[in-house]
């Protein structure tokens, strides 16, 4: 269907159909709007994240007016330091994320500055045709941002990640009024985050969580006592550091993350009342009695603090039996097997780990169902469009806002363009869409026929082959056959060899001109021999050479 | 510590800090008894199971007097096709895990049947000099047995997998008079299940399942329902066709592990109430509203039937919009990101998903901590060894037990070498313990070479290489250059032979007979190069072909 454009479409390119590297556009009068550039984290092949294609919006990079961001999580900014120069376009943030892309596009030797624009909390700004409003919501970072935007009479509410937090610690809540007033004036579409569709009731506030981690903190008297959380989670540091600091415990911060997010977020006139955090080096003159650790690495990642010191490999810190280590985290699905291996890590050092039940010691910051309920009868919009979730997610938000009396429900895909006109909104294209990795220094797409081959050559191993044949065509010697990651002995290497021999003297001293028919015979002939042995199908790697 | 062969010794070396590839033996005046041999599934590396390196029993082969099976769960037999040969011992069972065993057997062409010693439930065995009494618990399979084994005066009550079920649907539950009578009796080390010792209150009961499924089932009218659980759980199989019965539905059984269980239930007199079940081809005169498909495949396995017809690949079962899908089962840990992958599919479809919360649609077959309890009250051991876990559930069970007045704990690892001496139990001593991956048909240890190697391919890529030389040690062509799973441009290409030729031109003539040598110079030329332009470390293999 032609795009008209004089109506809004939105194009989400990261983030629906997933949770993780959420890229969001909007166009109007041939004009493109992005919100949000994040990654996805991934333990595979070789690669550790993955960030949205976005090649559609690249060859439209003139008509792009600016990128906007929603707040500071990976996966809403971390793909910035890949992708933007590609646009070279605006940024524009509020402070405390405006601060990470800084530190972030510091450490690639990018000067972002003249591209990054300020807006305060609750600010307006106009980025091309579309005029902007945020709104501040509750999340688990600070300063998250729920953005109003206009363009032509067409209202879409954004809401970025959020959930209602009666109490969030730092910031200010959602305000009731505010919201209800944007649902009165009207609102065609709300692009809605859909991460905790599942869970029933409220999110529960960082207040009951500050009241639970205090009393569970001050209960350990003896031993050393670690805590794991989000380093991006300021209020959670917050309330650790407080607690800690009642307790008579100083707070040591092991991480290179903790370092960073402390650093701004004390710049930005955050963590006042926090004493200043010891380094690893400045806690020894210490008890351990005296000392709380936070450290990174929640979710079990090998290189992170926690795991490095269960295992007794960080330099500086140490476990000792009668220790604690409290989680005030959340399980990140598909991370489970590294969090079993780091707790059993923990147990074997004779530490004992607290793991929150429901809510008690860890909330999360997305919205509940009851939240969504909220949240629909105060914006009241025309359509709904879920994203920020797996399609289970997503259409299952779809289900409760039909449900709730939303008229419209639209259920997007990365590459779907939809149109928005109020209860009409609909899909009326798709683009093309994918994801790339970073692989080395250099970004590829994902379906690149080299992740296949390191597929490939990581289930089934790979084997090399040098054949040398005379002027006259006949094998000079015999082949050399090198394997790798495939156990091939002895025995199995003179049987390929022979197998070879016998395939190259079947053909004609003339068909061996023909260097890819001799590289085709004798890849079959060792797949063969492998295959009957080993019942393995390694990659083959073959030289012809000719002397 | 010397072992004293008129002790008896409990030394497991799979399942002991793991969940999987259960092999347990105890020892008595140099005799060997084996409990169980299983395997774990894996998906990295192109290994699909692994199993425990029995190596250090297979030494002591002509002592072993028996393998005796728990029950027919795969990580408690699955490993008999691949290491019973090493022993050539006789296996004892219940007649429906030895149905089980002889169908694996027969699939692997060995004739079992000489070797194979039905014990009806509740029997009594000599083995060697162990005497043996089985005890029927409940679990998730038929014929679960808990063992009673003596030896030497020494009494160990080894419960293999089990929960209390007051009503388990096939099969008798637990009997409390003849457990309190065994700890009557006196029990030295009690050897138990860990795998739900973070599971509060009661394990459930099949029964309260079989209600709530039957109704779940019966509130479909229209279209197909599709139905996914263990096809080892006799019972829900049972369960799912009386209440589809009921409610004027076929039940089609798709998925080559429900036809064999189903054909081996049968045989020996189970699901005797319960009418044929149709294959794919017979369902096809009966509407879709009359029909029951019961699935393999509730982990997401991609090959499994749920995922190939949810992805509109299987060759006999579509789904259609309106249909549902029950899954039945619990999420093993490790197989979330699976599961989510299969849910989006299935919604992809328009089908709803009835995924069951606590314990509505599905029980687990493991004790909660008040089933743990009330064993440790019956039997009373003087000692609790918890196995058949991850060690922080290991360690869990251990506090519990203590907790609850057990006077003696003992956790041990895969390895560990126990001596069972009432409350004075202990470790005396570590032998060699491992896992063995079955790659293509070979079984290796997965600590072998292969394994990192492939694992370094499958990350980085491979890169083949040839240098030819002349009699006179000259270049006598450009280097040929084979990359694999990397993404070598031309100019790379170029970049990394001119860095060959330059190393080998460094090496005087002379240096240039030592092919160790050359070949050393080019990876590292090469290795450069590829570091400097990509930022990866690939395998380089290299050919030095002398002319």
């Amino acid at each position: 269907m032609a795009k008209n454009k004089n109506q809004v479409h939105f194009l989400p390119l990261g983030g629906s159909g997933e949770i993780g590297m959420n890229l969001n556009a909007y166009s109007y009068q041939d004009k493109w709007l992005l919100v949000d550039m994040g990654v996805t984290f991934n333990d595979r092949l070789g690669v550790e994240i993955l960030m949205p294609n976005p090649q559609y919006l690249v060859e439209r990079k003139d008509k792009v007016c600016g990128l906007l961001l929603t707040h500071g999580h990976e996966d809403h900014i971390g793909a910035i330091p890949y992708l933007w120069e590609r646009f070279k376009c605006p940024i524009y943030a509020t402070p405390f994320t405006a601060e990470l892309v800084r530190a972030k596009m510091q450490d690639q030797q990018i000067d972002i500055d003249p591209f990054l624009h300020e807006v305060p909390l609750e600010g307006q700004v106009n980025i091309g045709p579309f005029s902007i409003k945020l709104i501040t919501l509750t999340h688990s970072v600070p300063e998250p941002n729920g953005v109003l935007i206009e363009a032509g009479g067409t209202k879409i509410f954004h809401t970025g990640d959020w959930k209602f937090d009666p109490n969030p610690l730092i910031g200010n809540p959602a305000e009731e009024t505010e919201l209800k007033a944007i649902g009165d004036a009207g609102v065609d579409a709300m692009v809605c985050d859909s991460t905790n569709v599942f869970c029933e009731g409220d999110s529960g506030s960082e207040q009951e969580v500050e009241a639970n981690l205090s009393s569970l903190i001050g209960s350990y008297k003896k031993n050393a006592v670690f805590v794991t959380c989000f380093a991006s989670n300021l209020a959670r540091l917050q309330t650790v550091a407080l607690a800690a600091k009642k307790h008579g415990r100083h707070v040591v911060l092991i991480g290179r993350g903790f370092g960073r997010i402390n650093e701004i977020a004390r710049k930005l006139g955050y963590l006042k009342d926090v004493p200043p955090f010891l380094m690893a080096s400045g806690a020894k003159k210490y008890g351990r009695d005296h000392l709380l650790y936070l450290c990174s690495g929640s979710q079990g990642e090998h290189r992170a603090a926690l795991s490095r010191i269960s295992s007794d490999s960080h330099p500086d810190v140490k476990m000792s039996p009668g220790d604690v280590v409290i989680f005030s985290s959340r399980i990140i699905p598909g991370n489970e097997k590294s969090i079993i291996s780091l707790k059993n890590k923990i147990t074997k050092q004779g530490v004992k780990i607290i793991y929150g039940k429901n809510d008690d010691i860890h909330v999360s910051g997305h919205p509940s169902r009851n939240d969504l309920v909220k949240m629909y009868k105060w914006i009241r919009p025309k359509t709904l469009i879920p994203v920020h979730g797996e399609l289970i997610h997503m259409v299952e938000q779809g289900r409760l806002a039909k449900r709730e009396g939303v008229p419209n429900i639209v259920v997007p895909e990365n590459g779907t363009l939809i149109e928005i006109n109020g209860e009409n909104s609909r899909i009326i294209s798709e683009v093309p869409s994918g994801r790339l990795a970073l692989d080395g220094n250099k970004l590829l797409s994902l379906t690149h026929t080299t992740f296949k081959e390191r597929m490939r050559l990581g289930t089934e191993g790979a084997v090399s082959i040098v054949i040398v044949l005379k002027d006259d065509n006949q094998l000079a010697a015999q082949p050399e056959i090198i394997p790798h990651g495939l156990l091939v002995d002895g025995d199995l290497k003179k049987e390929c060899a022979s197998e070879i021999n016998y395939a190259i003297e079947s053909l004609s001293l003339m068909e061996r001109n023909d260097v890819s028919l001799v590289s085709d015979k004798v890849r079959q002939a060792v797949q063969r021999a492998i295959r009957a042995e080993l019942s393995k199908k390694p990659v083959i790697m073959t030289h012809i050479v000719k002397i």
